[in-house]
């Protein structure tokens, strides 16, 4: 193994390759290259076709006698083994040429090879057409990330992080600033893992994300924050949820909502791959208010209209029984939506189930081939104006916030916050593309008293859990805000991917499980001892219960 | 609060503020500015000195009388108040510049205020020279940080890790891929935190690397892999280590030693902030032996000689018996130090403890002030040629990795894997900085037998626990070899702070407490139920052992 190490950039610079198997084309007939990869596959003893995350390039197996070793060699190879080649690079002969494939007006003559490792039978292919099951292709996501799709979705992934990272860094001056996981339990934190200590009895928690740093970096003069930022989530069982996942986490002094809109404008413009086309900017806004009217929902999909419309006025007079009845009743109205196809539904559901159908309309629609819905546009929008705090599920006099306690109210809705909080809206953010969203923040609260008067006379809280945010707030604390976008998903929708799990090099399973490793895994009771914890069995817990 | 946005780049893009309050030059006189920040001082009802991360700037107080409201908001602020202020840059009048401020030409007439917020009576004051308790300032890390030297701190590690990824990423064609950090228990990973999950006796593990994961992402053919990666280690308490620590991790496919090494050099010298001066590349490499040799220590600082000298020749006639009695001992030897200061000291201790006394020399005679060390210098190291094993400590019998069981054999060593483990060397190298290892990679085994043997015949472990990284060497696996850099230790070094807590936004106390928080806290049994685990508390299981 001669290290041949090429000093230079790019994608072969210090490697036993002179290129990759991708870069090659006519201009390098006559060079001398080497490319290492993976067998795709054998023809024929003729041909191997040599695969690496740049693409493919044929080689030709040398055929005269004098080469009898070296043809032994390669034909001897097992698909996906991994090999080094040298060789000549060649044209193919006229009318061979291959117009789908890059490389396909070259092949390389085989000179020498080197068998780096030969590769058992595999449970499955790696050709992107060949559909498996999840659950394979997570047990062996070592294979599964070989398929084109899901190189180009961790490389999208990491150039765009990459751009983001240069609009934060170097053109608006952020700090990336690391903040710690390991941290104290949020109050009511019932999402979030704990790690036992091993002090009896404490645990530190995994938090949700790193909220109070943000804001705490803000009190302590670090102007502009940010952090591509792992965060914890245990919610069980959740359709296309990671327990852990990633946010770009930003926060800002000295700013206000129309600032940080305009930054997220820009990071996205600026970070967004040429090859999914240009993003206008700035993205269209909308009230909660309009939006839960006009769509029944606080996302909207605006890649198409079929708004809601109210009839109100047009059946006051109805004779309609069940239209009467719905219209008498407190908050009744009767909704419709427009279907381009020519019909018109009338619905007389709450806003939100008719958002839901509006959502599965168009669905249909599309599956029957009525394209109104442009599958590959991109639609940003921002939603603002939402209620500060919303009534408790179960407590309905009770307040409780909308997004999080941090969040300050809309400038002249402030004095309600002493009289009708109910009516208070905040200084909340959500951006939302194409119907999910992707992204949420706000302008917090930056006076210690009005921190303290939201926690503990209007959402009741016990305000000493947050004793240090509160001492903070009252020790020189700048107007600041921020916003978390949820990488995952943005990369998702970006790659039309069905799931963020593709998107993830090495995901969980629906049920929180690491189908390759196993885990989470048991653990012996001797290795539980030094953390003062023991495991309460179900069924030891039943006995318990039965005494 | 007005938004008067600026859309621009730069610090102030975006924000309340026209300029920095430590950008204000003789050239801006005239101009009407908005700054914003802290009052780090009022004087004498004169002047008020306004800092943010920039620095400071001085507004100068209006004393007409037509200006009163404006002069009493002014005189009325506490120290550490947070004010946006709106005046017009004038130079100073002659003789009163200050030459060793910034911006100690000109000051601002204000004109306008608003106050943000009014700063309560602080613990200890925002002033470089004050001196305060390591936990009063981790109490109060908010204000900690407003330090100019925390500042510059957290900025330059931030601005070095950029660098880092645009050396990775645009240059040489790096993925970022980021792994989980919930994950199955490593084999005897002892220091690894435990994650409860919601099936009883399950748990996940916080690894100590993605050691697993990039080797698997190098099996997926990413060709190569970075992170930045959060990761884990519960030691209890150890001096100047930290629960949770940062790594730039690395991975290669088709590279070689010399290719890691030769990246790593370039990496260094690439991000390396200009103000630190220049670093010399390649750096100086010495194998494990000479290290051992003549500094007694595998991770020499080699700002100064002071090498160890054998005088085993000398002595071997010797009439002195304790030496007499030392060479006489299996591997006995008499070694020395020549100490500058003229003095030789003989030694008959192993090694290491001579390699001890030779930092303690240093130590004294730099305090003493013999500058023969320099401490402005950064010396790079890399040291080479490990043995591949090591003898148990309990159990000399039985072999150990000295780094961990994937390191590749150095290739001419390999049959001696079959023969003579113990005299394998590994192709595994450590970047040493100042004496302080900084860095650590290998090469590693990329087939699944030779894999499989170190881990069943040498090192007499379980190889079902790795079963999943067998099945990926054997399915098609490239050579590859990487590095973890420490990024706390590597930064740390380079601004010249005492601790690794002086890099970190918000580090755990010796004792791996967070003393702004109160982390780790309490937790109800309640919460602990959805877990399946409860507390042992220490004094029940006394109770226990006493029936």
């Amino acid at each position: 193994m001669s290290p041949g190490c090429v000093l230079s950039s790019g994608p072969s610079s210090l490697s036993f390759r002179s290129h990759t198997c991708g870069e090659l084309r006519p201009e390098h007939v006559g060079e001398v290259v080497t490319v290492c990869g993976w067998v795709q596959y054998l023809r024929h003893d003729l041909f191997i076709i040599l695969r690496d995350f740049s693409g493919l390039t044929q080689i030709l197996i040398p055929q005269e006698e004098s080469a009898g070793d070296l043809k032994a060699a390669l034909c001897d190879l097992t698909a996906e083994s991994v090999v080094k080649v040298t060789g000549t690079v060649r044209r193919r002969p006229a009318g061979q040429e291959n117009k789908r494939m890059p490389t396909g007006e070259i092949e390389v003559h085989a000179e020498s090879v080197e068998v780096f490792s030969v590769c058992r039978k595999l449970p499955f292919e790696i050709k992107d057409f060949v559909k498996k099951s999840e659950s394979l292709r997570m047990q062996y996501r070592y294979l599964d990330l070989r398929s084109s799709q899901m190189q180009n979705n961790l490389r999208l992934r990491s150039q765009m992080v990459m751009k983001m990272r240069e609009y934060l860094c170097n053109v608006h001056g952020f700090v990336d600033v690391e903040t710690p996981t390991l941290f104290k339990r949020t109050p009511g934190g019932a999402k979030e893992f704990l790690v036992p200590s091993r002090e009896p009895g404490r645990f530190y928690s995994l938090p949700q994300s790193p909220q109070q740093f943000k804001q705490l970096l803000m009190v302590a003069g670090i102007d502009r924050y940010f952090q591509v930022a792992r965060c914890y989530r245990d919610e069980g069982s959740k359709p296309d949820r990671q327990p852990e996942f990633t946010q770009v986490d930003i926060e800002m002094s000295f700013v206000d909502q129309t600032g940080i809109m305009s930054l997220v404008e820009g990071l996205l413009q600026y970070s967004w791959p040429a090859e999914k086309g240009p993003i206008k900017v700035p993205f269209q806004t909308m009230t909660y208010e309009e939006a839960m009217r006009d769509y029944g929902v606080d996302k909207p999909d605006t890649r198409f209209s079929m708004k809601l419309i109210d009839l109100r006025e047009v059946f006051l007079s109805t004779e309609i029984q069940f239209l009467r009845t719905a219209l008498n009743q407190p908050g009744g109205s009767v909704q419709a939506i427009c279907v381009p196809s020519g019909a018109v539904r009338k619905e007389t559901f709450p806003r939100s189930l008719l958002g839901s159908v509006r959502l599965q309309c168009a669905e249909l629609l599309g599956s029957h081939g009525f394209p109104f819905r442009d599958l590959s546009a991109f639609q940003f929008l921002w939603v603002v104006d939402f209620p500060l705090f919303l009534p408790k599920e179960d407590e309905l006099e009770q307040l409780e916030s909308a997004h999080h306690p941090f969040t300050a109210p809309v400038p002249e809705d402030t004095p309600l916050l002493y009289t009708d909080p109910h009516k208070v809206r905040g200084q909340h953010y959500d951006l939302v593309l194409n119907g999910c969203e992707i992204g949420g923040g706000s302008i917090r609260i930056h006076k210690a008293s009005e921190q303290l008067y939201v926690l503990e006379n209007i959402l009741k809280e016990d305000p000493s859990l947050l004793s240090h945010l509160l001492e903070a707030l009252d020790s020189g604390a700048p107007p600041h805000g921020g916003i978390a976008l949820g990488l995952d998903r943005l990369i998702s929708i970006m790659v039309g991917a069905a799931s963020i799990r593709d998107v993830i090099a090495f995901p969980k399973s629906f049920r929180g499980h690491d189908l390759m490793s196993q885990a989470p895994d048991l653990v012996s009771d001797e290795e539980l001892k030094s953390y003062h914890i023991s495991v309460r069995w179900p069924t030891e817990q039943r006995g318990d219960e039965g005494k």
